[in-house]
């Protein structure tokens, strides 16, 4: 049966799994310490398209067919489909996943979507409404920087808190069939808004909502941050990471011997020149569907919380002078 | 027990009600046919807010209060807001019910967003994920005017296919006590795309997603279209009502007796300029938690499906020369 737990949380307690994962990323990081770890690396960044949204539309398509065929399912079994990305009307979305011709829930939580699709994928199959689903979020690097920030023309200078944003898309199954791991539980995240305005600096936006969040788990179940081995954020990076755990201790919740943030781990900023670390759905996502569901299919790691973290940022917004609110979702999961 | 239903749809056996409705809407839409059944007109298109865009966000963070002060409930009752605008990385929403500290699932559905927010909404309910949910959605003209088409001091021309987006938002409190009409099932739609380029014929782009989804419906629950006394879509103004109805002939299926349009019945075209009809989320929205939700708590309609309708269309994908496809959610709604 499962159950809401606490003021907003939900316990998973009959059986809901991660069956399948496919993760398709492009070049730069499959140069990265994970690359190894990835089911396919693009070496051309418009995979063979004409412009970068119909490139990212393209890394949808083919990581969604991929998590498929990994699955072994007929693609008529996937009943819904819970996705999004980071471009205005989930344009990579729309074009990516409209061809499988799959009812679709489209969902936007900026960079935490992997969080918030899951989260709402595992609540789908859990109450018995869809033998299987498929979560699945995708970010582009170059898609992003000219809706978000530059033309690439222009060669900004990028500050050191600012971060790189990922090329390449996660998907996963979601049934009730034993499989990578579990889905014990999710905690559903609020807007955080402390006033920051710098578009340069997405982990300061956002290592608040993460904190919120990352307590109201740990409150809601009733437990410490050693019940999980690992409490793994989506795209803070250096300067987030730093925030996070300064918020947290605050609090008396001490997460620095367990802490690990997709954007810091996906790029080596020595070599890569990457700055604060990775962001962008497709960060989390990504890392989420092979690194860290493998160490919980093998065993390594006995239970998680998944944190992917967003930065609620238009150009509009931020042009008009708003602050850059922040999200996140929390997954718990756990080696079967 | 709620169960799946067919190949798309969910069957809610156990009672799902919307508890409280509430309609905020602009002085254009107040002066229309349906004017006297908002809740509240707001004369001033900016609402007090230095821009088109913070007004809309208003418009929201209004509705959401009013909904919330109409269901007697206390804000810490509504556990989960499920809710979405039209604007890029939903800024209205972003902005609009931050301060309300509440959950946020957020959804982009283009102008479909307020069925699936209801969607989504009940299924949490209905599963026992929560005891109240809020589903919200709203649009603004101004604001999606310079998002998707001409700055308004440009004052293009506009065929008569052209829609207007409506300014205002909806909003309704989900639970299991009951309330104004009872959920019993939803539809969920998948992208359809005919290959339409034309952003000003948008009931076109987005009829062929409205038939399939009603015939969907019809085929999950084993009924005519005599089983609904309205089937109502969103904002297909008069040419895409045509398409809709032509297509579904096609399939033998004949809804032109009890076909309504959200977006033909909320302007009188006639004296209000509105050519094709409104459009926009907070079309479907505002007039579902009006006027039809009025008719069904009085009982002069007994069963309807409420199909919002949604075109996938971004200014980048469109000025790439992509398509515009369209999605449509359905929802059963009955009287009590």
């Amino acid at each position: 049966m499962s159950q809401k737990v606490g003021k907003q949380s939900i316990a998973f307690e009959n059986g809901v799994y991660i069956d399948a994962m496919a993760s398709i990323v492009g070049k730069k990081e499959g140069n990265g310490p994970l690359g190894h770890e990835f089911d396919m690396i693009v070496e051309d960044p418009k995979f063979g398209e004409d412009n970068w949204d119909a490139a990212e539309s393209k890394f949808q398509n083919e990581t969604a067919k991929l998590v498929i065929s990994k699955s072994g399912l007929a693609k008529e079994s996937i009943r819904y489909i819970f996705a999004g990305d980071l471009l205005g009307q989930l344009i990579a979305t729309t074009f990516g996943i409209a061809e499988l011709g799959i009812p679709l829930f489209g969902l936007y939580g900026a960079c935490s979507t992997m969080g918030e699709s899951i989260s709402l994928g595992a609540m789908t199959v859990a109450a018995g409404y869809a033998d299987y689903v498929m979560a699945l979020a995708s970010s582009h690097f170059a898609s992003a920087e000219k809706s978000f920030r530059f033309p690439l023309e222009y060669s900004n200078q990028r500050p050191y808190s600012a971060t790189w944003t990922v090329t390449g898309c996660g998907s996963v199954i979601i049934g009730k069939d034993k499989g990578i791991a579990k889905i014990e539980g999710i905690t559903t995240g609020k807007i955080v808004d402390y006033g920051i305005k710098d578009a340069m600096n997405m982990g300061a936006c956002m290592a608040p909502a993460a904190a919120d969040v990352i307590y109201n788990n740990l409150k809601d179940f009733h437990i410490e941050p050693d019940y999980y081995d690992k409490i793994i954020t989506g795209d803070l990076g250096y300067v987030g990471q730093t925030i996070l755990i300064d918020m947290l201790k605050e609090r008396g919740i001490d997460i620095s011997d367990r802490h690990y943030d997709c954007g810091i781990e996906i790029f080596d900023n020595d070599e890569q020149d990457t700055h604060s670390g990775g962001s962008g759905c497709g960060c989390s996502a990504s890392v989420l569907c092979s690194y860290i569901l493998k160490q919980l299919e093998k065993g390594y790691w006995k239970r998680i919380l998944f944190v992917p973290t967003g930065a609620l940022m238009s150009p509009i917004s931020f042009n008009e002078g708003q602050s850059i609110p922040g999200i996140a979702h929390a997954v718990v999961l756990a080696s079967e």
